[in-house]
Parts: structure tokens; C-alpha cells; sequence
């Protein structure tokens, strides 16, 4: 299968590709790949472990393995002889250039940007480039995975954030303050029939708009924002203080990291879209919002070694409280890469069994899970079990 | 209803009774009951928050407000003024004789014991003075709960153990060294068709002797040893790393505790029961057994605040190593009293609508749940709620 | 001795009146107390364990035991009949009314205050009104203890702040702009011979011009800001990776608690006093600073409870990385009162010895010592020993 | 200088060897060396940081390059790039055959011994070999350092290890049974005037009988086990419970590795000598020996990445129990190599300057210090500073 990287050259992306392409080549275990759980059998017939990788991007660099190289500099993620198994398949993955159009300082504090907006001024130009290396790479096997740097929360506009009418009205009308690449790049994706998935907790396909072409297009696609680390725990372990009827009294989420995607988040308007999407967990499992902290903070020596702190606060029988901790210490990219791919997997999947729209039992992958008040992470597994043993 | 507690002095029995009272003259929330969350709804129709309590012990006090007053000195688990509300309550609770035959060095540390093997010889005696308690106290609504210290592992022998017929002999022909008391309680209670709840790790009703009793007297009876702390962690967390396709290398889990409980288990014997119903259950859920510690240590001042300590080490994609650790700093008995609680509850339950036997789908209360491989707590809480819900 | 406490009906305040009272009547251990150590005996003779009590406040109570009953309520930080056993001598410590001039949202959300500035206008009154105070209280035996809410920085302005000379001018002008509570009680203590501790990061008697009053008057002060909680151990700790050679990375505190003390620094301005005095020891011990994050929230499940995550990320030999976590789970008046008590004690015995001005001797008990680069709490204790031993 | 390690293709020592040609080279920093510290300047005219290395072996392995990449397979303690550099050096370290006598099974579990006792009878042949080996290697800048497997406890014996001719007579009447390896090494080092320093918690120098020969000798030695990890955390925060008067109700110490220390500290009787050597310090600091826990578990997949536990229980004012909790989350050999360099060069310091018999005064480095009771990080570093500044 072919899947398209949004942000082809972070550490996520070419963590997939470095990944996808030893297990390929099988040269590595499928740890970390939900797909390949027994449960999945049969879904390498819809999406097989043969890749070929694509992709936009913002910041200049050569290619794929130059950009691995980049981030082993910093993190040490994988072992070098991994890398150079598959260096020449990743020389070959040259990311074409991407939008940065209302990404925020965050995204500009990544260096000098390489971007349409630098060659083309309006954006219809902007999407008619898009659209044309989309359409290049793209076969009927083709995902597009949103994995670029997160953007600001953009002011929702009724006008042309309602329906696709009014989403193309805003490219044609030029409202540049009211577009923001991840909605450009789902808009592409969908148009032209390609499932989407956004790992990020950029918008996305999330606009209503978006959300009718996906349908009048008869596309899948799922979102929003991978749910990897802190947030995993989280949502595995807190029904466990409600099947107890334990009062939760406070739960606090205190992320340290450093890295590409810590320097973006250290900036405000860019954090504040994740700490959004981390947040609402609590109330969705428990019916009633304890009191938390959720905070991401950037500490630069821990690069992608995303270290996350919770404490939690409980009352128990006879009004007694209790306490709870947890420390989480892995690496952001190594738990993030696999899901990439098993989200384009099971896209691939429901194109294939005809389904479109949203995908909410996806909602497994995505800390802010799209139309479903399901966020607990078992109940999760069992639902997308379920759908797919049925559908497959 | 009507709980009669082997072990009637103990912490975990003596909290369940303050609370249980408190809670019946609407005193406390009913905070840590799992029977009142909303999902299920109108057990109070069978078993309603109004209690009488009784039971067997084998330390000398004078009643359960004393007892709880003793517990007090050393756990501050309560606030004097609850046990005050309740006193004369609890000045009524008085414990009869029990025996504690082949229960090990641990419970013969706790003093000098006041137990029936000091008046009368034989096992059938013994037996006969427990049945004529029980008796006394009981009606059709009421139920026996394990929780007791625990006893060492008693060797398992076909001829006494494996048949009703075989443990009638037992007792007839007075083999002491087979028989613990445990299985004397479970045997009384479920012969009286009193439903039988096993809140320890001891043998109890787990005895096939003892199932087929259970069958042909029409009793509901599970256990066994109270899912609490570490352990309700452990498998609450455990499958988020099966659902995600990563391997655990290693996982550690180290527990301290002060008060009786522990000292008991500071006794080599009397601890092996207690270590091994914590250290199957990983191998349960992940179909393969990671290497594991699980340790039990005596810590005295913590008392009853048992200190668990948790490390896991595992893999992800690319072969990563990762690690989470977490501590759980919880009051033993304000987690496990109202589980009894429960327990009884859904016992009456079980037998007001004709269930008999093992009840697989109380597995959710138990460390090592009886006749079931099931030890996903999200899954067990699934399976109770269903259980409730169709047969209420 | 007496001590006049700023802040007396505050958390530390109460718990240290209660557990002298409770010491002066040999009714507890000496536990927590510096002082009691075997180093500085002889210290009796200076300052006995027999006190009366009286302060300043700001909110309207009845008395010192009204006042720690309150904080029991929410922290539970003692067991009731220790209060019991000296509620007579509590109920006669009746605070005076003080000013809360610049101190703050924080203070003002501490509902309405019964301050001077109600009843007089300037800054030359309120100054009177304290000094009439402290006057009919105060002996030659007499110390005043800072532990008051934290306020805000206070511009520095040199005019008034500069010389004893531009402060009494500031007075005389009613420049209220620029006088801060903690500087005017400081000020009245100073003038009237009375020793000074400041237990908070508020400015107290660290301006230039106060400490010339210090020294013109021959009257010992110290401060700032009780060394407690995590501060105490990151100075423990941090000198163990100087020792080694160990390059420290990266040092996050991350601290929670709830209560009044929680909720005058979730006020931004009066956080920002004491963000800044526990930030600068890292660089002080090390020579350079190496990246840090500190901070504190309000969590207020935990009241009094402050807990303090640490994180410690470090390099070694061939460059590798590695890791240090804390978790410090006390109550913050329990570690604070005593110390209070020592202050007290050791600002006694250094006016009986005759010194005067800032001592810096004393630096082990505060966050930011004044006068000194010297934050080791190892050095420290031995710096005060020897200052001790030499001068007794 | 040189270096004869016992023990020479071990983890701590072969990483010693690459840092310390690393450094010689220029090509790393000095990070973990405390001898590079600013207080000890003038150190490289006694020892300069240029080193020729040997040792004596028990397991057979190459060259010390195969045994760093070996080690380096299990544990990836080093950059492959940083072995590079140095490969020729190390291939020329080619260790000599040592002796494993009573090194017990947990040193019978490494594989096949290739040892002297395969090839010589007697412990005066033995002797003699190693004696051989020794004297062809060392000059008068020479330091033996033992950092061999732990050796179990061998039981005391007056005859032959009380004085020096009884040692001698053991080692005549070939009373192999009192005779274990390490103290035959340091018999070798001390008798030939080569300082000794005992990395491990095997008896090595401590013998009286040793003792002797070292002050006969004029030879400085010490030891006993590098304090690394957690002892070194323990007795650097250990004081500060003093320091403040707190009581401390008990301290757990768990500690887990794998790696080969961990395979032979998995043997019960090599175990031993280990967790007694960790244990006493906490009576050393406070006077009073609080309860306390240390364990020390095999956990293989950490390998060298020893993760140790603490939970330490403490009391305050007003008889108040508070909690404190640390992880470390270190790499054995990084933090241990470097110290056995300091030990070679403050010993040969030490030789340089006169000074024989045990070194007091480097404490600093061990777990159980030979004939002092300082244990408290703190004042072992200022008594080494003071020591060195006096004598350089
Ligand atoms: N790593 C995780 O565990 C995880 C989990 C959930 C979500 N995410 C999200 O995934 C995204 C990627 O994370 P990462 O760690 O790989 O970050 P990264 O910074 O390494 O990669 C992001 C890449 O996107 C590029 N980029 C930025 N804006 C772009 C744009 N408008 N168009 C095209 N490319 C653009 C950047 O140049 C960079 O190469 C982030 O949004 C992050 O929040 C990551
Ligand atoms: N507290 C928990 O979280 C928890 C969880 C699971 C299981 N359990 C189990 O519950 C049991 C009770 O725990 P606890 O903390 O209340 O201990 P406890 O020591 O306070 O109480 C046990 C009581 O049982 C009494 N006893 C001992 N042997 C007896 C016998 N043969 N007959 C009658 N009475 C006997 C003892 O005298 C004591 O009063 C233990 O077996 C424990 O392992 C407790
Ligand atoms: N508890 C600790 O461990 C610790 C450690 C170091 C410093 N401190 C500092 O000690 C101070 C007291 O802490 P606490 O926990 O007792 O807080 P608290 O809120 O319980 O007590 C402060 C008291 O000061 C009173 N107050 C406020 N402004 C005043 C003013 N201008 N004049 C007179 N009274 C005033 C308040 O009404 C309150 O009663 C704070 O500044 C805190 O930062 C506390
Ligand atoms: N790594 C640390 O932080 C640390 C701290 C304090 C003490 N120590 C001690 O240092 C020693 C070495 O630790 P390591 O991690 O390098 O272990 P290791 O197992 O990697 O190395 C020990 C080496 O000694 C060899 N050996 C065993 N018995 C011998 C003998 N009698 N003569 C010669 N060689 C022998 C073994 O073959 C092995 O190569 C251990 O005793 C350990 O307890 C280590
Ligand atoms: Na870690
Ligand atoms: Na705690």
C-alpha cells in the first residue's frame, strides 16, 4: 500500500518508514503494530506490509534517510545498522513542498520554511499544487496520515467552515485567515478519494465541511490526534477508579519532552490545540469533571524520550483519600510510528468494505476521537475488534 | 441482609461493618460500592443497605467496636467520631469461637488464640460448634465472607479432597492434617445453604469436595482472595499493553505493609498462598509469561497503608525498550471492606434468582477468580454488569 | 520566650503555637526540631521551651484555636485531642489586626480582611498601630516570625528603599506604592529591638534600608523563606551530582498542593516571589545553570499536603544519560512549624551573644539565605553548628 | 599510571579502559571523574591521565575490545563509534588467567572457568602464578584495582587471617578453604609495594592480616565496593533526615539489574556479602538503626541499567508520618568506571606522598569504608578535598 505523510520528514513519519520498510524486508518484528494481533488476521489482504511512501513537507531536507539521520542525531531511537538496512528505499522518499499557511510561530521557529506560499499567492494556487503531487503518487491503495507539527487552533467560521460549499467558496475567495494546512491537505485528500487520518490535533477533516465531502465522496477517514503515551495510560486506567466507585478528586498531567514536536508545543498558540484534546478524557469516562492539570512543558535533553507524570487523587470508603502515581518514560516516536501505519491499514480496510465518513471505531488511535463519546481505551480495543471481525 | 465474617475481628471485616451501619442510617456515601453505581440499579431489591452482622474469631476481643477501636491505634483509617456514630452498633457485633486449625504460624503469632480445638477434640466437634453458630444467626438472606487470615497452602490430598463423600470422611475419621479451617467454614456454610464468599487466598470452597457441595445443596459461592490494590492495578493496565502489540519484558511488583495482615504474611507459609494467586494473572493476559517479580515484605509503620511498587519494562517498535512505573499508596481495608460488601450483596442476588455453584461472573472481586481464565478487570466489571443486568 | 507571629493564624502559624504548647507541657516529642539536636545543647539556657504567642492577621477569627481547628478541618495535620490538651492556652493567643497593604490578589481572594487600612489612612498610622501592638507584647525575649502569605515583588525603588533615611521618608510621604506589609512589620520589629525571621520570600527585611535599621539598632535578623519540601531535598540532593562530576541536564520541580497557602499562589503576582527564590539554587550550586523547570500549582484535594515531583536528568562517563525521580509526599505545616520555632530560638541566642545585622549563620533554615552563596544543606547544618558551638 | 584490573573484561573495567584511552586521546570529556573536579588540581602530576592496562581473568574472552562489545551487545552503554576510536588499544589489553577459588556458583554460573586451578595444585603455585603475572606488568606506578565478581563471605578465620604469618602459613599448608581469590590478589599487590583498591564487597585487603602487610609494606589501599547507585543517593539524603530531627520509621532499598553483576548476584551466597555492605549505613548516620529493606533482584532485561526503589517513611512534628520516594535510573558500569580511575590516581597520590595502610580519608568512594564510621556523602567529600589540598 501507499501511504502519504503530511510532515513526511519528522520523526514519527520516517520512524514509519524506517519501520514499515525493515518489516518489508522482514528484517524486524511487528511489535507495536496492532494490525498484526491475531484478532486482525486476514487484514494483510486489504492492506499488505509492502509499502511505498510519499509525502508534503515544509522544512528542506534531502530526503528520508537524511532526515532519520537528523533525528538519530538527537534521539537515538533506533540503532544505526537498522537505518542503513533500508537507507537506499529512504534516499528514494523525497517529500514534495507543503503549505505552512496559519501554522503559527511554532512552525516558523523550525528554521527558514520551504513553502507554496514562498512561489504562489492565493489559495486556490496553493491546493492545485497540493493536489497535483497528491494526484502523482496516488493510486487506489493510497492513505494520506496527517503527522506535521501541530497547528494553532484556527477561529471557526460558519461561513466557510460549515459546508464544503463555503469550504470552496474560501479557497476561491482567497480568505486566507481562515484556512490552515491541515484542513488544505484533508480537503486534497478527500477530493480525490483518498482515506484520510489525522494523527495530529490540527483540524483537520474534523470541519463539518469536510465532513460532507468525505461522504459525497464516499471516503473514510479517522482522527483526531494519536493517542500515544500519557493519554493511553490514562484512558486504560481511569475506568478502573469508576468500575470501583472511587471518587477521582483530582488527576494531574504533567508531560516533559524535548525534540522538534516539544519546540513547536512551546509555543502557546501551537500547545494549546494538544492540551485541548488531552483534557477532556476524564469527563467523558467519568460523567463529572474531577479537578486536573494537564501541562506540557519542553525539556530539551530528553529530545523524544517523552517522560510523562500523573498523580492521582482518590477517595475511597469512609470518604478516605488515596493516592496513585504513575511515570511513563518512552519514546514519543516509537510508540506514535507503528499507529500511523495501522491507521492506514485499517482506512485502507474500511474502502475497501465500502464504508466512508467517519470511522468511529477507529477511535482507538486518536486521543480526541471523532463523533463518539468513547474514550475508554478498552471498550475502544473491543469496538474496533468487533468491527472489524464483522466487516472483514 | 446478614453477612456472618470468619475473621470477624479482622480490619477488613470490622471497616465493613462501620461503613455498612454508617451507611444504613445515611451517614456516608456510598463511596467505593461498586453494587450502587447506576448500573445496577435495584440490587437494593434484593439485598438492601440494611445490615446485621456476625461472625467467627479467634483472638479474644470484646466486641467489634473494640476491635475497631484497636485497629484504629494503629491505621487512623477512619475518624473517631464515624466509629462513635455506630458504637453501640458495633458493641452488639460478638464473635464466636472459630477454629484455626492448620493455619499456620502466621495466625498463631497473632497471640494467644481463643479457639475451639482448646475445648473440643475432633474435627466432627469442631464442625458441629461452628454449624450450631452459624445457625443461630442465620436466615434466608444471609451469606459468609472469608476474611480471615490467610492460611499457608494446605497439601491437597484425592482421597479427603476431591468428593463430597472423601471430605465427610475427612471429618469423620478426624484426619486433622488435611483438613484447614477454611475449608471447615466454606463446608458449614454452603451445607446450610448459606452462599459463601472467599475474600482470602485460603482454599476455602475452591476444594472440588466442596464445589460439588455447593451444586447439590443448590448455594452460589465465589472467590477467591480480594482483587485490591496492586493486583486490581496490574490487570487493569496489564492488556493495554497486549491490546497495543507490546511485549513486556519484565514487570515488577513489590508490596509492603505493616499491621496484622502483613505480619501474618511475614511468615513464609502463610505468605506462598498470597504471592502465587497475585502472579498468574500476567501470564493469563498475554498469553506468555513475561519474567516477573512479585513480592509481599512487612513494613510496620505503615500499617494498613499498603505501599505497592510497580516497574514495567517493554518493547515497541524498531525492538525499543520502555519503562512505566507506578505506585499505589491506597489503605488496604478502605479498598477491600466494601468489597464484601459487594460481594454478599451479588451473592444474595445470585441465589434470590436460582444461581448456584462457582459464579464465574463475580470474577471482577478476585485475584484468582474461580473457573475462569478471565482477569481483565474492564472485561470482568463488562461481564458483571451483563450478568446483572439479564438476570435482574 | 515570646514570639509575635505575622501571619498567626495562618496554617504554620497554629500548628507551631500547638506542638510548642504541647511540648512546653511535655506532651510530645521534640521531633522536627533543629534546635533539640544534640549539637546545640545548652541552647535552654538561651531560649527555653516555654512560650507565649501573639501576631498580626488579617482575617477576622476568634483565636489561635478557632484558627487551628479551621485548618483541621481541610488538612487533618493533627489528631484532635493534641489540640484538646492545650485548646485553653490557644484560645487566649488573639491576634491584632494588621495591614495587607500591596499584598496582592492572592491575600484579597482570602475573603474579606479585617485589616488597618479599613480604619486609618496612612502609611505612618499603620506603622503606629503595629508598632502599639507589638509593644504591649513584646519583652527582651521577643522575636518576631514572618509567616504571613507570600506577596507580590515590590517594585525596588531606590529613594525609599535604599537608606533607613529614604524608608522613614516613605512613611512620612505615605508613598503607599511602594510599602509592602512585610517591610513595615519588619520595619516596627527592627526599630523596637526586636529580632526578625522572615519565613516567607515577601521582602521583609532584606532592603538595604532595613538592614541598615538592623544594624544601627544592633538587632539580629534572618531570612528569606523557610527552606521546606522540595527546596530542602533539591539542596540535599543536588551536591551528590557536583561531587561526581555528574553534568546535570535538565532538574524539573514540579509542585501541587491545595489549601490557603495553595490558593494565595495561584494568584500569578504572589506565585512569582516564590517561583523566584526557589529557582536560583540549582545555579548557585553548580557554577551554571543548568535547564530548569519549577513550578506550582493548586491542587486542592491535597490541602496542606504538598506533594513535589522531581525529575533529574544527568550525563556521565562517555556521555551517557540517566535518570534520578523524587516524589515528596509531607505536609507542609509539619515541616515548616518547627522551624519556626528554631528561628525563633537561634535569633535569641545570637541577640544574647550579641550579634547583630543579618545571620548568615542561619541560612540552613531558608530558601534564599541572605547574605550568603552558600545553599548546600549539608554545609549549611555544618555552618551552623560551628556558628553555634563557638558562640554558646 | 597502569591499572591492573581483577577481574579485566568485566563491564565496570573494560568501560574504564575505552574512557580512559577515550580521554587520553582527547576524544571525551570528563564528565564522572572526580578527580578532574577543580579541588583536586595538580592530580595529573601524581597520576596523569594517560594509562597502560592489564588484568587478570577468569572467563576466556579475546581481548578486552571482544569483551566491551560483548557487553556492549547486552547493554548499549556506549556508542559503537566511541569503541572504534580505541579498538587497537584494547585489542592489545589481553587479560591473564586468574583465579576463582571459593568465588562460589554464582561465578561457577559465568560458563567454563579457564582459571590457574585447572593447570596448579596448590594455593602457593597459584600465588605464584599471579604474582608472576603481576610483576611483569607493573612499575612504580602501578594500582591494582579489584573489580572481579563479588565473592561470597568467606568464614573468619583466626589462624590465618588475623595475623600475617598466618596468612602465609595458609598459603603454605595449602588450606585452600579459608583462602579466597580476592585476597590472594591483594596479597600479591600489596607484598610487591602496588597500592590496592577493592572495587567489590569481597574481603580483598580488609583482612587484619592484610592490613599488616600493607603498613609493612608501606603500601596505601582501599575499599570496600564502589558506592554507586543507590547507597550513593541513600547516604548523600540520609543526613538531611538528621539534619532536621525527623525520625526516620523505615527506609526500603529495592534494587533491580540483569547483566552478568546481576546473574552472579542472583546466587544467594554471593548476594550475601553484597546487601550486607548496603545495609549499615542508615545506623551509621543516625545512631539508631531504623527498620529498613534492601534487596537487590535479578531483572534481565535492564541489563546494566540498575533501577533502585526507595520509599522512605518518616515522622515530623507533632508525631505526623510523611513519605518520600525515589527511583534512580542509572547505567551501572557509567557511573562505577569512572571511580575505580579515581581510586587508581588518589591512591598512587597517596603512594607518591608517603602515606601507607588503609586511606581513611577515600571513603568517598565506598559503600563500607574501611576503619571509619563516616558514611555521609557529604563529609567523605569535604574530608577528600581537605585531604588532598593538604598533602598535594
Ligand atoms: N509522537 C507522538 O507520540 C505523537 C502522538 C500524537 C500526536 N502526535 C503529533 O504528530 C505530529 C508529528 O509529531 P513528530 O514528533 O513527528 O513531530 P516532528 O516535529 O518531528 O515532525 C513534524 C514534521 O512536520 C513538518 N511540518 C510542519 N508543518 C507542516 C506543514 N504544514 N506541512 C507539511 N509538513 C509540516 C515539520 O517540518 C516536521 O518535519 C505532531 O503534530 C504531534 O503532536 C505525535
Ligand atoms: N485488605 C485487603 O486489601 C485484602 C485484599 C485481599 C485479601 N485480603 C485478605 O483478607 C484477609 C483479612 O485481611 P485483614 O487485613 O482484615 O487482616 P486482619 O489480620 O486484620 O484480620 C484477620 C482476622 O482474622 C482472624 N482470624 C485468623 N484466623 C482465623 C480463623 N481461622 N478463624 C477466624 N478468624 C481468624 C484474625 O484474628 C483477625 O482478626 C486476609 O486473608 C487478607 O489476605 C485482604
Ligand atoms: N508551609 C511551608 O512549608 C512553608 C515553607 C516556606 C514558606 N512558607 C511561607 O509561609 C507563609 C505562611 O504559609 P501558611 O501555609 O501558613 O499559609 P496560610 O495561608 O495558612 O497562613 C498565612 C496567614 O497569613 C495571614 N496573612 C496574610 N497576609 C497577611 C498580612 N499582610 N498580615 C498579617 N497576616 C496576613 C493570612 O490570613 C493567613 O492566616 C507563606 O508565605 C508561605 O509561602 C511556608
Ligand atoms: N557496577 C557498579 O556500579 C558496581 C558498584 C559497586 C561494586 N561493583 C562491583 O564490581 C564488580 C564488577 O562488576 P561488573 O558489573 O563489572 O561485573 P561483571 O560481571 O561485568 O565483571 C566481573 C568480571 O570479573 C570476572 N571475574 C569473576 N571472578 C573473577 C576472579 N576470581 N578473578 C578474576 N576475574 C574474575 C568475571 O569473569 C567478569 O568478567 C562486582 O563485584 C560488583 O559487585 C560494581
Ligand atoms: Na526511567
Ligand atoms: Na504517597
Amino acid at each position: 500500500m501507499k501511504i502519504w505523510y503530511v510532515g513526511a520528514y519528522g520523526i514519527v513519519s520516517t520512524t514509519a518508514m524506517l519501520g514499515g520498510k525493515l518489516i518489508e524486508k522482514g528484517r524486524m518484528e511487528t511489535t507495536g503494530l496492532v494490525s498484526e494481533l491475531p484478532q486482525f488476521e486476514g487484514i494483510e489482504k486489504y492492506a499488505p506490509l509492502k509499502f511505498e511512501f510519499g509525502g508534503h513537507e515544509v522544512r528542506k531536507v534531502e530526503n528520508a534517510y537524511v532526515a532519520s539521520l537528523q533525528h538519530w542525531e538527537l534521539n537515538r531511537h533506533f540503532e544505526l545498522d537498522q537505518l542503513e538496512e533500508v537507507r537506499e528505499d529512504l534516499e528514494k522518499i523525497r517529500a514534495e513542498k507543503g503549505t505552512a499557511i496559519n501554522c503559527g510561530k511554532g512552525v516558523q521557529a523550525l528554521g527558514e520554511l520551504d513553502v507554496l506560499e514562498n512561489e504562489v499567492q492565493t489559495l486556490s494556487e496553493i491546493v492545485e499544487r497540493l493536489e497535483r503531487d497528491v494526484k502523482r503518487f496516488a493510486d487506489s491503495e493510497t492513505v494520506m496520515i496527517n503527522s506535521a507539527s501541530t497547528e494553532p487552533i484556527i477561529r471557526y467560521n460558519e461561513k466557510y467552515h460549515d459546508t464544503l460549499d463555503g469550504f470552496e467558496k474560501m479557497i476561491e475567495e482567497n480568505a486566507k485567515e481562515y484556512a490552515s494546512a491541515s484542513m488544505l491537505y484533508a480537503y486534497v485528500a478527500l477530493k480525490n478519494g483518498i482515506p484520510y487520518g489525522n494523527f495530529t490535533p490540527s483540524v483537520g477533516s474534523s470541519l463539518p465541511a469536510l465532513k460532507e465531502l468525505a461522504i459525497e465522496k464516499k471516503v473514510p477517514h479517522a482522527g483526531n490526534d494519536g493517542k500515544t503515551g500519557e493519554t493511553l495510560v490514562k484512558t486504560t486506567l481511569a475506568p478502573m477508579f469508576a468500575y470501583r466507585n472511587l471518587k477521582v478528586l483530582g488527576w494531574m498531567s504533567y508531560n516533559i519532552l524535548g525534540d522538534l514536536d516539544g519546540l513547536v508545543l512551546s509555543h502557546k498558540e501551537n500547545k494549546e490545540s494538544k492540551v485541548i484534546s488531552k483534557d477532556k478524557v476524564l469527563e467523558k469516562i467519568y460523567g463529572y469533571s474531577p479537578f486536573s492539570i494537564t501541562q506540557i512543558e519542553y525539556f530539551p535533553s530528553l529530545a523524544d524520550n517523552k517522560t510523562a507524570f500523573d498523580f492521582i487523587h482518590f477517595e475511597g470508603f469512609l470518604g478516605r483519600k488515596m493516592k496513585f502515581y504513575f511515570i511513563w518514560d518512552a519514546i514519543d516516536a516509537i510508540v506514535a510510528a507503528p499507529l500511523t501505519i495501522d491507521i492506514a491499514r485499517f482506512l485502507l480496510f474500511a474502502k475497501k468494505e465500502g464504508m466512508y465518513g467517519v470511522i468511529k471505531e477507529m477511535g482507538f488511535f486518536f486521543k480526541s476521537p471523532m463523533e463518539t463519546r468513547n474514550v475508554n481505551t478498552h471498550s475502544q480495543f473491543e469496538e474496533l475488534v468487533r468491527w472489524y471481525q464483522e466487516n472483514a
